[in-house]
């Protein structure tokens, strides 16, 4: 057996989530989007129609590459996110992100090869990072994203990474954004030292307020607006629905012929119907717009609502980011609670959530964690605050007790 | 770049198909399945069932290892085929069976590593082996299919291989299929020397006469029937549509958790919709089996028409196979007709193939063809075996002028 494959850890997030599936638990764990506002009406309306005219396409193999009219639809999208024309021939569509991760990673990467991560960062591309038999350098996250300068000094020092793995919009677990300037200067440090920065930005048409949203979120321009050497990865996976898997990536030039091909050789293309469907939906410009302002609303009163009980059950004794946008809030005890041992608590109360250290992948903070509240109401949200302080202080008492 | 990624080729059939799309081409080159027997009214109808009714769960993500229901009834369909009960939790549901293909050849291979391949082999799988890192071993293909003796004296003379591909039922390219003696002692052989036969399997079930397809289709034992070690891949591709790319994989038990935590590394699962429409179709057992007995009577009309016509045109100077089921006639030119040449004459005419050297990974027999009957009526049929004709006189023609 491969010893790079026969080493690969098991998503401790996903083998959680066989927990959470418990009668009346209230799961903070998922990374699950809102089930409750897909357009099911719409994908029931495009699929019929789809089917009736359209079947000796949509059901059969299709282009390696992807839906024309979806990598055209694509193209304008990251034309207007990194404000110069982006070739539709750049477009490789992909069975989600992840499926864009993993075959960028297998391209760029011959085992031993060092490529950058956040820290904390997202657990799934950890794993397709270590499946390409990379060596992961983790760089700290702050409130501003990736400590960029950190970076630039490592970079000075020698380190040479093939590439830089960055969540760029309301990350994956701390919702933090990377700053303007940052993706400036990451691009320019990518150009420096000859390293591609791979920018996955599945949450950036989650950002809460319209208004704040042009400035913070889909509208900041991309790291691959500052080097030629960018990838940038999408997913519809947030915006519509994930069940169906498509995703993006766009290329640099010279990557293109390499993915495609081992993108024919994974799975030949990705599912047709469902690169379909989409097409159709997002095409309609109105209906797209509607849609994700009420994702954008649900997804901000679901935020504020957990966030207010957390605050009113915790107090200072756990600080919260202020997420404005995306799906996670991200956790610190100061009181030394540490969040594996709260974890058993909080399932017998009947909550779950997923201790922090398991976005790490250098020396963890033990004391934090990640909370979703996508998938919740806020009367649920407000009640899985509760249930958190009643275990909290559980184990409290039960830490004195044992003390003593 | 990785090399090994960066020196895949594409594949020359999928190339050679933009070529087939000119107006009033009849291709005989693609691998696809006649879309005239989609089952579109049916998957119309499950669609429209499965969104008002389970939206939240065919919308969603889903677990990695696939669908319950459709893990249980390849479980049950494998079962009867190998005469041995089969646990649905060693069924991996995949994105096709390339996938499938892909991840167990990361799993097993390290590069350098040797795989064994059929000659002429499925090009896609060589793609993916490659991809890999597997150096690729061919042996011969006759027709009872693998030269299984040819191989088991490789291995006496220190042939080593982690792994043998092979297309076991109504092959691609050759249409032949594994006998079942050789299937035993291929298995045999796999116990022996310690190797993992990876049987892909996508056109079992495309036997074209009932009666012989119980003793040479779906019903002849799976090469795991005679190895634990053994792999079998599956595909509903060609039986129900290829568009939702839904496959899978019965893993033996030490494969299990390896190839599942790469699938989850590769794209978190495959698509949640599709694989409720197939399991939804397939649990309907009256309608499996008269949907299946369309397909075979389909097929073996076409099969039928265009050897006739061939056998008409050619008379001796190209010795078909007959196939007894499957998409594909595999030909020999005996005047020495080189098909590479007669491909360019053949395109002018309006007719397409692929040339059989592409599917060779050692020298290649440069007189051999592969043509698919799957996707054309008789009639038209009849006619391109005409403009083949047609093609083939006019490039011995002009071998004889500039002979002269």
């Amino acid at each position: 057996m491969n010893p790079l494959i026969g080493e690969l850890q098991s998503s401790a997030i996903r083998d959680l989530l066989s927990l959470t599936r418990a009668p009346g638990m209230l799961s903070l764990a998922g990374g699950l989007p809102a089930s409750d506002v897909f357009p099911v009406v719409e994908i029931a309306a495009v699929t019929a129609r789809l089917l009736a005219e359209q079947s000796a396409t949509v059901l059969q193999y299709g282009p390696t590459e992807g839906d024309p009219r979806l990598r055209d639809w694509v193209a304008r999208y990251e034309t207007r996110r990194c404000g110069r024309p982006v070739n539709p021939g750049r477009v490789l569509i992909t069975s989600g992100s992840q499926q864009a991760l993993d075959l960028i990673a297998r391209t760029l990467c011959s085992p031993g090869d060092v490529i950058v991560v956040e820290e904390p960062g997202y657990l799934g591309a950890l794993q397709a990072l270590r499946a390409a038999g990379a060596v992961l350098e983790p760089v700290p996250v702050d409130s501003d994203g990736l400590d960029v300068e950190q970076l630039a000094a490592r970079l000075a020092a020698g380190l040479r990474p093939v590439a830089l793995y960055v969540v760029t919009t309301f990350g994956n677990p701390t919702g933090v954004t990377l700053s303007r300037s940052r993706r400036r200067r990451l691009g320019e440090l990518a150009e420096r030292y000859g390293f591609t920065v791979i920018e996955d930005d599945p949450y950036a048409e989650l950002g809460f307020s319209a208004g704040s949203n042009r400035s913070n979120g889909s509208a900041m321009p991309t790291v691959r607006t500052f080097t030629d050497s960018g990838v940038t990865l999408g997913s519809f996976s947030k915006t519509v629905t994930p069940g169906l898997r498509v995703g993006w990536a766009v290329l640099p030039d010279q990557l293109v012929g390499p993915v495609t091909r081992l993108k024919q050789a994974a799975d030949l293309h990705s599912g047709s119907l469902g690169q379909a469907i989409i097409a159709e939906l997002v095409s309609d410009d109105d209906w797209w717009e509607r849609h994700l302002g009420v994702i954008r609303q649900v997804y901000a009163t679901r935020a504020e609502a957990l966030g207010a009980a957390l605050s009113e059950r915790f107090g200072d004794c756990l600080a919260l980011n202020t997420p404005r946008g995306g799906m996670f809030l991200w956790g610190r005890f100061t009181d030394g609670t540490m969040t594996t041992q709260l974890l058993a608590d909080a399932l017998q109360e009947g909550v779950a959530f997923v201790p922090g250290q398991e976005f790490f992948s250098g020396p963890p903070d033990r004391s934090t964690l990640r909370l979703s509240y996508a998938t919740l109401t806020p009367p649920s949200l407000v009640e899985a605050a509760g249930r958190l302080a009643t275990a909290h202080a559980r184990g409290r008492c039960s830490a004195s007790s044992s003390a003593r």
